[in-house]
């Protein structure tokens, strides 16, 4: 898809083909539709950061709940998303060991509890390995910092997916 | 379910049971959850009203155009919410002549051409007759009016879905 077809796009497809690079906020390609026309993948993707980064504190946070828990725990909406399915499976989380499962649900549980959202990792760009370091090193980290980088995370998880929709390399 | 059961949920639930009472937008529901504890259902609408106020004019449109087209048009997510689908039908637009239909498909057409998000109207609160009579008149609005009164109209849904999940008259 050239960016031509996408400035092309009534609201109604905008959203049907846009709706989850930020996971479950519809809300959000459905504004970014408002600066159409678009130059290019980076000026798309402008967009979409700077309504996150103009967000108020709850509503960044509000962005950061609607993602699914990783790996373990029964998700709040019943499903996963196509893409979270697919970024799931590419990083090995669903063949973690009993063992391994476990305490990386007790870690996510406490990570919930401690900064009131899930952990969110652009997993494409980790090893299989390293979503669990991760998520221990980031369970440390004072909330203020901690807030900054899982939405540095929701907009890697938003480039490599309007990456793939417009079939240009991230 | 009364406010205390509201507000011991944990995000998960909060986003399951109030993710849609602004049409498609979980987000706003995840945010709201940041501003509990609530003191009753007033309390607790007010918020999800104060976020989209805060919103930018094109977080304001896209509220509205995550709101399904009203009778006619092919959906552009395919389906109506379990809300949307009961509201529609209390409303008698599934039962619209096929020449009114035709009519009314035209007028939402027109309509969202010229204001850039489709036609919201509270039918819960409107009789059979009143939602073409609406929309006709609505057309003729100047653009930052209606944005008013559609924003409007999204409120009084919420509260509508919201008094019904409180088991509260509206």
């Amino acid at each position: 898809m050239d960016i031509e077809k996408v400035n092309s796009m009534d609201f109604g497809e905008f959203v049907d083909v846009f709706g989850n690079v930020i996971e479950r906020c519809p809300l959000i390609a459905a504004a970014v539709w408002s600066k159409r026309p678009f130059s290019g993948l980076g000026d798309l993707e402008k967009h979409f950061f700077a309504f996150i980064d103009g967000l108020p504190l709850s509503g960044q946070e509000g962005v950061l709940r609607c993602h699914p828990e990783l790996a373990g725990r029964q998700l709040p909406w019943g499903r996963l998303t196509a893409e979270s399915q697919r970024e799931q499976s590419a990083a090995g989380l669903q063949n973690l060991g009993a063992a391994e499962r476990l305490r990386f649900t007790e870690l996510t549980a406490q990570y919930r509890t401690r900064f009131g959202f899930p952990f969110v990792l652009a997993l494409r760009l980790s090893d299989p390995a390293a979503a669990p370091r991760e998520l221990a090193r980031r369970l440390r980290c004072p909330p203020a910092q901690e807030l900054r980088t899982a939405l540095g995370e929701v907009k890697k998880i938003c480039h490599l997916r309007l990456a793939d929709l417009l079939g240009e390399q991230p």
